[in-house]
């Protein structure tokens, strides 16, 4: 085990779209994908002959999984991480590795490890009472954000509170992260593909643009000057190898204006790197698995001046996406992704991206496809 | 049947390398795509869930399959045409059409048809003795070309004859399509999509590399003048127009210097198309599949200055390109694809496309990439 060779069957704990798009990457390069899926129509399962059910919450489903696969890697970060560490322990090869996903995987240990290695973040306590939330208040203001430790994505396991009797509420959930809240200019992400001996490579830096928690569109490159732009790839570089990841993760940043702010850390490809599809000479999946893998990793240029990737989100009356397909395939230059899911409200079912001159002409016309598809980001 | 709507399922007879790089461009567009295979591990049943085992060659078992597809589409030339025609007037919806498809199923019938609507052809005749092709000889010199009229791809199925003593051993075989030689400056295709309403679209025409009558090497553009570039591009729709097929068709020609000849027709996605992948805005499979469907075509503009494809084929002491992928995944610029076949001597096992800005340097990334995976061009 972790001698991974030609034909090596990646298994993936979990089978949604970033699993999906995996298997895209994974075909020219005869590597046989294994998804473990939570039902045997989850959107990966339906593209992925090799696909097992069973549950990622179950040591025991997780370690059967394990040995039908030479590498085991991720589709998000729910396993829990005690099992991540007994199955390394067992001797099976995950990449990334439990100590290196704990990271994305609990934000009190993210925030503190971050911190004490003199990585920028927000000023940030555990806090467990309301108390505790409103002294912290005291020195950062209102509102604070609070954030589960754990579970949290898209917005879910956020609260932003502006007093102590909001703060009293969400506190009854259990221990939270607080944070200062902190005003933006923008919001950014940087990808960066790691091997196991530290080779790595980042992608252009990306401008997140989010509504309520969630991740709605990318603009590539961020509207950033030279200076600024470097200094998040470092950044980003510097995070992944102090953390030791291996395979592709995604450092998101808060842009202060004056600073940059580690936010959130995802180890696995990202909805931040959908883009590096048409957008990028080596895709995030093509670059995760040859991470994973330790074979060289391919070059991260971009294509086009500019990229525009819109997330589909899932409307209120369940319009189905693949309804639109035709509309939107008439938008010439736009790459269109469903995901082979169920349309449910704010559910993320699909991305288009356009690659184009100049970043006005390419939002449209991205916007007019993700339109076509159901999206209304254009008029939200 | 032929109302085709989203989540379309289309079924693929054949199960090869082209339904198999079908399925990556099916997964983006939610098109659940299904194969007819000859066994279990054919190069497409091992990345398509929905894999069928049967007998091309028996209509009972093209028929089971229609059964389970909305649009039937194909990876080779081979099904019976009468079996084919049998299925339409079932009310089967087949793209391209028995009609289109006889063209490339049926040399005879292609060059006598092509010829009688002024398309330029090598001068031709049907033959079944040695005495008819010496009086063929008589008139366009030796040596003749003789083509099996069925069956015949990559070389197989040519006869290049010196005389009559050669002439009758190749008609033993049954009756051929003679051919006059043509001297040539290079060999070109112009891939075409083309929608059920007429709606088509040609990629930039590409200069082939064919060693023994097999493709080898794919140069994009081809070193033509524009005015020639134009003429082939024109010629190639015209045939796509005038033999009304649907989805992808490559239509090889014979640049001599002065004209252009029509070689040979292919209703299907072609070798000469794989540098579509990486090298154009849309590929010839996601073209193909929404040709099939008939959903708008994807703009075939070229993504880099010079774009080169480099066949890997199995070599005499069955070198296993697997094994070569990390070498051939550390040239830069270069997306290799293995088509999960086993190693034989002459077999296509793969490819490797190479973008850059010169022809000469990026040939040589592709030879280097290919070279890593076994291919030995560079040295023959």
């Amino acid at each position: 085990m972790g001698d991974v060779h030609a034909r090596a069957r990646v298994g993936i704990v979990g089978a949604g779209q970033l699993a999906r798009m995996a298997q895209q990457a994974a075909i020219p390069l005869e590597i046989d994908l294994h998804v473990l899926a939570e039902a045997g129509d989850d959107s990966a399962a339906k593209v992925v002959p090799a696909t097992s059910v069973g549950d990622y919450r179950s040591l025991e489903d997780l370690r059967t999984f394990a040995k039908t696969c030479d590498v085991l890697t991720f589709d998000h970060e729910l396993p829990d991480p005690a099992h991540l560490q007994t199955l390394a322990e067992e001797g099976f090869c995950l990449r990334p590795g439990p100590a290196a996903k704990r990271f994305a995987q609990d934000k009190a240990y993210q925030r503190a490890e971050l911190g004490a290695h003199g990585f920028p973040v927000p000023a940030n306590a555990t806090v467990t009472t309301a108390a505790e939330v409103a002294a912290f208040a005291a020195d950062h203001g209102w509102p604070v954000v609070l954030k589960a430790p754990r579970g949290g994505y898209d917005g879910r396991g956020v609260f932003f509170v502006a007093d102590e009797i909001e703060a009293a509420e969400a506190v009854a959930r259990g221990p939270m992260v607080a944070e200062a809240h902190v005003e933006l200019v923008r919001e950014l992400a940087v990808l960066v593909a790691r091997r196991p001996g530290g080779e790595a490579q980042a992608w252009p830096v990306v401008e997140t643009v989010q509504v309520a928690g969630i991740l709605r569109e990318l603009v590539v490159p961020a509207p950033l000057d030279a200076n600024r732009m470097e200094e998040a790839r470092a950044l980003g570089l510097r995070v992944a190898e102090s953390i030791g990841v291996v395979g592709v993760m995604a450092v998101e940043l808060f842009d202060t204006g004056s600073e940059l702010l580690v936010n959130e850390l995802a180890c696995r490809p990202h909805n931040s790197g959908h883009w590096t599809i048409e957008g990028a000479a080596t895709s995030q999946f093509a670059n995760h698995l040859r991470a994973v893998l330790d074979w060289p990793l391919g070059v991260t240029t971009q294509l086009a001046e500019a990229v525009v990737t819109v997330n589909v989100l899932g409307r209120a009356d369940g319009f189905d996406p693949a309804v639109g397909l035709p509309a939107a395939l008439a938008v010439p230059g736009v790459g269109v992704h469903l995901y082979g899911k169920a349309a449910r409200p704010g559910r993320k079912l699909g991305h288009v991206t356009a690659l184009g001159d100049d970043p006005q002409e390419t939002r449209a016309r991205a916007r007019k496809a993700a339109g076509a598809l159901g999206e209304g980001i254009a008029d939200g």
